[in-house]
């Protein structure tokens, strides 16, 4: 079986060497390794696929030893993940992970989508998935987080997907969920945080326009970035000519984003990501 | 001989008929038509390229009189225009003009660079070039730009190209010649507004940087947007790698943009640009 | 109402001036107008979105009295336009297209998907569109296509799009579907013509990938492009890794390319295409 | 110092371990490490940046004797390498090196130019650089050659940059300068191989063009790829305005592809490259 190894540490003289020594001592091959290091702030980070008969506990506790002490250690299978899926109201970025989940090309069981509004529902049941509707009408923020956070514990889960959510998230929520919460933003952030992105891009007049998949933290759209990319558009685009094009942006980086998650290729590091 | 026809006016039943008419009547070919609508203000923009025995006075006389009142008629020749560089100490930007005015690729007479560091006077004098030194050092903004407006005022000049002047405008250098700046911002604007764009992208962890040429307006990077491109970039990059790497999105850009203007197809328009 | 006018012809002088007048006296107003002249063949394009009450036999007649011999005129309605899609077993671009219908967002109506294998039956399903299955095994791609061509004349239909129905088509089946056939080629046309373009990309080691919209005719992989776009890869990249990073490509040139033609936004032009 | 150690070699268990452990034993930091395992064909490729006081030969002495024998191991100091340019008459690919040569960006000693015309002399002495014309006409390939061979020769040099030298390579010549010639072919490879790629794009009606920047081996065309890139274009395009464009695609990929070179980041790798 295949497990992905990721460190990350203060970086030390020697590192690559006395893990890779323990790998070996462990008889593990070492499938990929990929490592950066950070001058600027002593940092190491480190990814390796290995493959072997693995001692899990044994294995993370040899390499704990070996490394200073504020390393962090994680060993992961080569596994598909189990996801919660938030959304509201627009089709295509749930649409795109609903398609690739039912063709066997996403790594992941979509447990549950969660949404504040019902209008995905009929999309969602066609694919056989849980679709929990918890209306945001007439009831306080906390109120409707409170509920939301209920019905996504019920089931498994090692990350949250918003899939164009269109609802503020309080930090309570975002610490309920740490580092566990991904967002597609529809602007190539910094540019244009907050609401109605491509109004603003048509008011300012780009030329081109773009989307940002980040980690969710406290302050809105200033997670660390995971990808963005961006498509051209001209003096023609209304800004909803603006968001139509906009949406094969948001899908696919979301998509890309993803399947970085799914494959524990990211490390947050700061404000920042580390794509390994 | 080619002309290029330019007219922006406000929307009106009729216009292309009656315009076409004109150029019918005139015995003049057109070699190449573009028009653009914007229904919500109402407004048409069209660049015609005609050809043909042309007495110009007649024929932009005909022409505006079959046009409403609020409407801007330019008739310019295809030909070279005079510019003027402005640029403080980078090299690539500038660097890459002079070559294309050197294999005679760039559609433009290079009259003088002017500058307020001495720093890339020797590459410019290869050239055969009039490089202008102008200190920015122990005197007054004011000072500054009055010396800066009187040595660009001896040449002759149609547009000015700010290649990575590193000096802010003030609105009076700016209503000097109004319409008549060119830009190049290292972000892709409104993103990282102000100085160092670059180490702004490295503290906000982008993946992507990019480059916008505008027209200079009074208010700081907030002018009208002709060009705008990107490039990818990721956690390994410094942010002087991002400046390195994001040299070849300036100089193409503000390149592509030069092009359009020397080629008499972009329309300014509220805070925004057409491009015909 | 608003109708698409496409007029190709040879050129000649006081074209534009001739259609916008019979424009004018059916009291029509032009929304929008693209004109296109290729010089090199004396060749005139142009497409206008006319509204107002329109008397279609009048003005076909009215608009082809004033153009040379061999002027092509379409009027075509601003509507849905009905499509039949022919698919094998690959779930992406079919699944990117029923989601956009599904949502609203595809200006055409699916009449049936017409696949030589079952594998999609049960998506197509979930859609309540007509899934009709007709095996390509043990019979003659003659046969086979006399099977195909009778299924899909049974629909109205304006297009025929090629999501990833992976059989070579007879000059037979081409010929009874003339300009109505649209193909997504997974290769930037013209490199790797042919099977399997992902294994002969990944063989010649590139550094990018893409896909190819195209009109099919006679020759395979050769008909008129209508669009391409391309994505990065690496070293890294299996052959069936480049596929999978393609199919991104492959549905988002394929919806692309698509829109364009429910547009009336294509014309073909020998083995090329005129995008206006 | 330091200096980037490149090792490419037949896998084998405990290799990263090896490696290391020797790099530790000799008391080098590692700065920066990229490792590449080719699964299929068993290959592992290494590029380390190490610090530290570097006894040259005892440490490939030590690295050798821990690798399987069929090792290829390189030690080399990052400093700037002496490369000789061969151009024929554009000025965009040159302009742009000679560009940053000057500004001191590029990280290389450009020891001469070598022409087989003269139109580019004037442009390379300006910048002070050995301009050598050796014309083509009246002479056989051979011949040509032989003088070619003869002037490059009496330069030092790690790499041949051709820089558009439109001369058809004999395989001679070619061996003369083992992985040491790289070029710039403008489309994006393999398509549009041999003369006159913006001719047969434009005859094929592409929707983006691109330039390929390649190791040269025998064939023409066909070696190893380092860097690929593309622009868009549509049917308004000449081939004139397809080869304009493209000369911003030429010279960046060119430039993007030398930089690599200069950095040790390239592994040529049957026809393929590997890059680190």
């Amino acid at each position: 079986m295949e497990y992905r190894l990721l460190i990350d540490t203060s970086d030390d003289k020697g590192l690559v060497y006395n893990i890779s020594k323990t790998l070996f001592e462990h008889g593990l091959n070492i499938e990929h390794n990929s490592e950066y290091v950070d001058k600027e702030v002593n940092k190491f980070f480190m990814r390796s696929v290995i493959s072997g008969e693995i001692n899990e506990t044994k294995l993370l506790q040899d390499i704990k030893s070996i490394l200073p002490k504020d390393a962090h250690v994680k060993l992961s299978p080569k596994a598909k993940k189990d996801i919660v899926i938030l959304a509201t109201k627009e089709t295509h970025c749930l649409g795109d992970i609903l398609i690739r989940h039912h063709s066997g090309e996403l790594n992941a069981n979509i447990k549950s989508v969660v949404a504040n509004r019902d209008t995905l529902k009929e999309l969602v049941e066609k694919f056989d998935i849980p679709f929990i509707y918890i209306t945001s009408d007439d009831i306080s923020r906390e109120e409707h987080e409170k509920k939301m956070i209920k019905a996504i514990k019920k089931f498994d889960y090692e990350l949250i997907v918003l899939a164009k959510y269109m609802r503020i998230l309080t930090p309570k929520f975002v610490k309920t969920f740490p580092k566990q919460i991904l967002n597609i933003h529809h602007s190539f952030l910094p540019a244009f945080i907050g609401a109605n992105p491509y109004k603003q891009a048509f008011e300012r007049g780009v030329k081109l326009i773009g989307a940002t998949a980040h980690y969710v933290t406290d302050d809105l759209d200033e997670g660390p970035i995971i990808a963005q990319d961006i498509t051209s558009v001209d003096h023609t685009f209304s800004w909803q000519n603006m968001r139509d094009a906009g949406r094969n942006v948001e899908k696919i980086v979301l998509s890309n984003a993803l399947n970085l998650l799914l494959k524990d290729k990211v490390f947050i590091y700061g404000n920042k990501t580390v794509v390994l």
